[in-house]
């Protein structure tokens, strides 16, 4: 695969460069860096996908979120097709996505790892089988430069697991109270910051005198890129439509 | 729920009589206890089922695998769904449940704890999931008056974890090496005693640059009265059938 | 020692009376709940200090916050030295306190068990060796019946780390931002809540590319019983003045 | 500094070039690699280091046990100052070591991470503190590709605890027994093996209904690697004698 990087000269850009170096078939023809860095590898980098006209068979976005509607733009004229990696995607950003699914192909994950993904289902079927019976809480750990708390991947998480209870639960950021319980409804989300952890996420179910947890901890970057070749590999069979881990992992 | 409870003048019973209170639509309308003992909860004791004429949604079965024909007799003529969580049984008591099922809903386990049989059973399907791309390692935490090391539910984990793996892996319990790395078909179990540590096991899949944990901890022998009552939920929306943890878990 | 039970009615009320009945010198001569809940233990309940006209050697307070100043309004007459256990004090309940102190003894702790007392030094001793090159973030868990959150442990916790850094660190409850990076004088404190947890404290020294964790877990309220009763020994032996974990360690 | 880099070939070897690149004052001027492979970082490489005539100011080693007794051969005619960073080195190896030390510099750590030498001073602060009161463990993980277990910073752990302990404990690693309780005097050493973890290290000590953990993880080997540069930094200020971590952290 021709692969633009959108987001090249970020630590995922980099990460993202060092694995397609390794892989014969695959090679980066194009970064986008708005502040025009050059990584070590040996491809062209612009300043923005306009500047851009380099031909390439996919464009994988490591960039940021505020990055996305610009890049949405450029694939509304381009259609190429593109794994959006990019967390902290705000409501507009997947509206916007999803629109553009219609006339190319989108592949969105909040997490590249195929552990997490694992993970998502296992915590699913942990929260269905234990019903409310068991409190949920999700524990997320980050690097102190991360922007966006809960990370997207710990949302995404909740979301499995609230789905898996009819959406009856309400999710709590954080807590300080003085005299309030935890209500029966609450699923708490804890965003810890700090040194340069990659990622960590927890699922807790505490019941009565016992306790199941979820875990998956990520120790670098690797995993995402990997994940996102994977992705990649996946929506450049498609002609248009919007895909997600799930449909990577049953091979829809 | 209106709940008979058999042997409700044991351990298990009043763990029962105890939870139960707590709860606000179930109650146990009748104890049976052959020694008559009163329990501090407020419902009558009988000295045998044949002598209590209280009607109930359900039964749970604490007493003992000597009382299992005369409960089994009771069933064959009153049909209320019943909950066994007596051990010990033997291959008669468990022909006579099964055909008992026939005509009336049965649910029994060895082991009630909802939290150990449904992390056993993630742990097979994150197993199948990741194939041989990650190690797995148990780790069990257990009291220091525990006799044996490692404990029989840290087994009954790994030989879920190998049938998922096709049976290709073998055990190793600790380890001191010099000069020797981890064969890929390793197993690790490692038991870990210290103070009045009631129950902890850990699942640790390890692959590249990331780690999935699947964990249980136990506080109390409440565990086991929690998961009775989750059988007793499922087991009154049935008309008859012979059902087990793995049942309940699946929803099925 | 002759004890008067302060919220004899509660949860850590019932453990104190388990473990004072298995002590062969030490007895409850009075419970105070505001409810009259009678104890299985054999001892007179009073529904407020007011009421109870029992001679005792110390008053041990497991009762709540808002009970608080009614207490300190009956020592301001009584003068019986007293082991305030109750979390979630007030600054006002705190300065309350400290001017009963100056004539009668008190000891004041948010959390009784030895153990948590000792990673609280461990964690200053961290914090003072690691400097501002690691971030510190603060995670508890505890039961959903909770009503302060976050624990006053995690809060003792705060300030002890926070003195050892020389009171740099602002405190953070929780986390939710789209574009907002975590600022180096950040401490984060999280409360999870759920099923029956005990009580867990893990405080994280997050650097680079290494994480160091400071824990404690408690398995059972008799933890917080034993550690109320050697502080019971302890401000016995008072005549007056402001006690707390760290003088009864020391030995001062 | 001028530095030898003894196991350039291996992955520390790799992990000290690049995080010597970044340092302008310090360089590698000569890589060691039985192998003869070839760094992408500009020096060069020998095959041995009687081969290597390249004159510098300190020779850090991350070789391999094996390769130790033909480095003290080296540096008993050469005198460089050393950095031994590698682990798993035999008794005869630390006898050697020391014999070396009486004319020439030597810094030996089981584990580079400043990190790791603190909580083995916690560790041991808590061991003096909790007393036979609680029982001590201590769990390892690293990758499988790691060929001594448990890994020599387990044993140093274990070291000093049981020092603070005045030497009561014995080492057990791993358990298998089917009726034989834990003995008090146990240390219990556990070593899982996955994937590709950098580095986990657990001290756990567990009394009655309350348990206390120290733990250590190393995210990527540019924890070590920037601790073998401060030992290297350290260490050519010498010009004879035996040094650990304990010496550099306290400025001995």
């Amino acid at each position: 695969m021709n692969i633009i990087m959108n987001g090249s000269g970020g630590r995922m850009g980099a990460m993202m460069a060092t694995i397609v170096a390794e892989r014969e078939k695959d090679r980066i023809v194009a970064g986008i860096d708005p502040k025009g860095r050059i990584n070590a590898e040996p491809f062209p980098v612009f300043e923005s996908l306009e500047a851009c006209d380099v031909d390439a068979d996919v464009l994988i976005d490591f960039s940021g979120a505020e990055a996305v509607p610009t890049m949405i733009s450029f694939l509304q004229k381009r259609h190429v097709p593109v794994v959006v990696a990019t967390t902290g995607l705000s409501d507009e950003n997947m509206t916007a996505l999803k629109t553009l699914a219609e006339t190319s192909p989108v592949f969105q994950a909040a997490n590249m790892s195929l552990g997490i993904n694992l993970i998502r289902k296992l915590a699913a079927q942990a929260a269905q089988a234990l019903g409310d019976a068991f409190d949920i809480e999700i524990i997320e750990k980050h690097h102190n430069q991360k922007k966006d708390a809960p990370s997207g991947t710990a949302l995404a998480l909740a979301d499995s697991v609230n789905e898996a209870r009819d959406g009856e639960l309400h999710y709590v950021f954080g807590r300080r109270e003085s005299a309030k319980k935890r209500e029966a409804s609450e699923l708490g989300i804890h965003a810890i910051r700090g040194g340069t952890i990659v990622g960590e996420h927890d699922v807790l179910f505490a019941g009565i005198d016992e306790v199941i947890t979820i875990s998956h901890s990520a120790y670098s970057r690797r995993v995402f890129a990997a994940g996102a070749m994977k992705a990649a590999a996946y929506i450049v069979t498609k002609t248009s439509g919007f895909f997600t881990m799930d449909d990577l992992i049953s091979g829809r």
